[in-house]
């Protein structure tokens, strides 16, 4: 069988832990039965692992996560869109690779599974039977529903005929929600069981494509829409299998911290015995004091500080569309980098990082066209080159690197560096010219 | 008449704006009425020379809170401790100023009164009246209550015969408070009349100086005590002045935002509108969104982030004692600098900085015996030392300065650092060597 995880979204719900590089599933907030903290994609790769031991597994996601899923999802596959867009381009994008790059035949099925989904083990061994309904003759496409166990307004439901699926129902009234659930209704889970060629005959309905390269090139022409609303909707053959256990979404901070074991998460945190049913998540290496609250969420992270009821926290969206700020902390390819300040300024803007750099990686050659900068190297050994010429550095060396001089690093050991970069007006990351020599 | 301003304690009760130098007297809180916002110390400065216009002012305090005093008092005289211990010796210090320096009579008649006092006008007004009661004759010491409007457990009491005080209850039950009001008891504001030899006779009882000089050299001999417990508690001749009207003590986040008249101050505050009786006080550079909460205060600082019920917020000062921590903010005789990060090891700790030098001034001229220091330049124009050797620096200039090696920076027009030490273990403010030549 093949499974193909997507690792979507932004999440602004989660905000600030929710930004691209550093969301919500790549959290080491749920404990296991070892009791050891593990993240929600270290949980559903060890579930589904478990229960299907013969899977290939593939992730859709995009740059901007890749680093992060590397250290996440052990030997799976990525599969990364090229931009953003929605789930029916980034599906029509994976049945293009298991076709054109593991040479899959066009009959061959498909799962298409949520990464961040909190289920029991049960749900990821009926993805066998959910398979089954395509690749058995018996319907078009394959769904997951989960037996509802209170009537949500926040979900979508499938309604049903047996195990026929008759429609679809997105987020209805409570009373709406309890009628439907008397009639069979499910929780749709936005689980996918599809043949690689009706998946890849409706992408060749918006552009022509005969092989990986020229789909990844004409991406931006698929619509930005879900693949529910571009494709199940429109279908009449769906099965669907009936699901019965643990199924949530953990996407708001109440659902989240819902199923956190301990009330903190962090260094340096302070909760007075007078708070109630309080949650901290300190990223920050200053303390956090919590005192005399009840049934809030305390959020701190080099993207800002969240401090919200835990019932109100599923209308935080508007607000934390209102922040336009760029990312203070990114994975990278060869390490990581985080914001210590910003201060913009038409004459004289200055940013400092603190990088670190992987053992035996390297950051690429390359220069700025915008701003001058400094390195000093505050722990581990490595080597820089500036304009072809080589050094090697340790605590304590002073790189500078004028406007226009090409120069990287290579860290020996692991390496640490204080940037400090000094410039007018916006210092962004585009402003970096690869040179490839 | 002479009046001392008592500017003293680090108040963690209102952390984590509350370290030495960045503490509530100095925060722009509260609005005049001309809709400016001021800080206690200016609002106390304000009202005292509207009241005494002819008043000799003083004020008591510490080295860390000068530079900062500095900025809000004028012109009005600073006493500075050589190291903080308690009331006493820091009146017992005020009266040899006024008699050594100022040379002043030991039969002349001094007041001493809180900096943070948030009250009305006519407070100022009556401390003329407090004076008499000593400069008179009728009384060794004269106070000022204030008519209490409900039976705080919080605040020390006068008991009074008529205006002679006749004994104190410090903190005593509400049940209790309620009793001694009914017998007339005030409010104690902590404003003493004082004789200068008065203060110095008790003083002699610990230490013999007869200069301002000799007095500092001994300080550390004066006991940490108050001088109420120290003196006033002891002496039979006390006069009182009653004050009615407005006096609140802003010491804890409940009382300080209630005189607040916005519900937050500082930058990128997000605030829900099911928010209610929520103030919001942001230092730091990142968004703050506070959503859905009641009756909560939520104030971040480079110190850290405090999220306390109203209610609770009396009872900080435990948790805010579990926290050991540098400062993070200083305002220094040069300028000031906040610390951007700090990472501490055995082998390699680093330290970042950002340093303002204001136009005109200069870092002394120091060295460091356990680290070495690089400055990165990005705003303004100046001139740096490094071993005797002057050179101009701009926005991108970097300075490299080893271990050991003297150096000094002098701003021409208003600078901006970077500063990244490097070295291993702790790095302390109190690595300095100042050399003078």
């Amino acid at each position: 069988m093949n499974i193909v995880l997507l690792s979507g979204g932004s999440g602004k719900r989660l905000w600030p832990l929710s930004n691209d590089a550093h969301s919500k599933q790549f959290l080491k907030l749920l404990e296991n039965d070892q009791g050891e903290y593990e993240s929600m994609v270290e949980r559903v790769m060890r579930q589904l692992l478990s229960a299907q031991p013969d899977a290939g597994i593939f992730v859709s996601s995009n740059a901007a996560q890749a680093a992060a899923l590397h250290r996440h999802i052990g030997e799976a596959e990525l599969i990364l869109e090229p931009e953003r867009r929605d789930t029916f381009p980034a599906i029509a994008l994976a049945a293009a690779y298991l076709k054109y790059r593991k040479h899959m035949g066009e009959d061959e099925v498909f799962v298409v599974c949520p990464i961040d989904v909190y289920a029991d083990g049960r749900y990821f061994e009926l993805l066998s039977d959910v398979e089954r309904v395509v690749s058995s003759g018996e319907s078009i496409i394959g769904l997951l529903g989960a037996l509802p166990v209170y009537p949500s307004a926040k979900y979508g439901y499938i309604l049903r005929q047996g195990n026929r699926v008759a429609g679809f129902v997105e987020k209805p009234s409570e009373a709406e929600a309890e009628r439907v659930i008397q009639e069979g209704a499910l929780w749709n889970c936005g689980v996918f069981a599809l043949r690689i060629g009706y998946v890849l005959e409706h992408a060749g309905g918006y552009v022509d494509f005969d092989s990986y390269a020229s789909l990844i090139e004409q991406y931006s022409k698929l619509p930005v829409n879900s693949f529910d609303y571009e494709v199940v909707e429109k279908e009449k053959s769906i099965g669907a299998v009936i699901y019965e256990g643990v199924w949530k979404d953990l996407g708001t901070w109440n659902t989240l911290t819902e199923e956190m074991r301990g009330n903190s998460m962090g260094d340096r945190i302070l909760i007075s015995d007078s708070c109630v049913n309080t949650h901290v998540l300190n990223m920050l290496d200053i303390p956090v004091i919590v005192n005399d609250i009840c049934d809030c969420v305390v959020v701190t992270s080099h993207d800002g500080v969240l401090v919200t009821g835990k019932q109100g926290s599923s209308h935080l969206k508007p607000l934390a569309d209102q922040i336009d700020f760029r990312p203070m902390y990114e994975q990278r390819r060869w390490g990581s980098y985080r914001v210590l300040e910003y201060v913009r300024d038409d004459l004289s803007s200055s940013l400092v990082k603190r990088i670190r750099v992987e053992a035996g990686k390297s950051i690429s050659y390359q220069y700025h066209n915008g701003r001058s900068e400094v390195w000093v190297v505050v722990r581990g050994d490595g080597v820089r080159t500036i304009d072809g010429v080589e050094s090697a550095v340790s605590p304590g060396s002073v790189i500078q690197i004028k406007m226009g001089q090409k120069h990287s690093i290579s860290a020996v050991t692991e390496l640490e560096l204080i940037e400090v970069q000094v410039g007018a007006g916006d210092l962004v990351e585009e402003d970096i010219v690869r040179v490839y020599e």
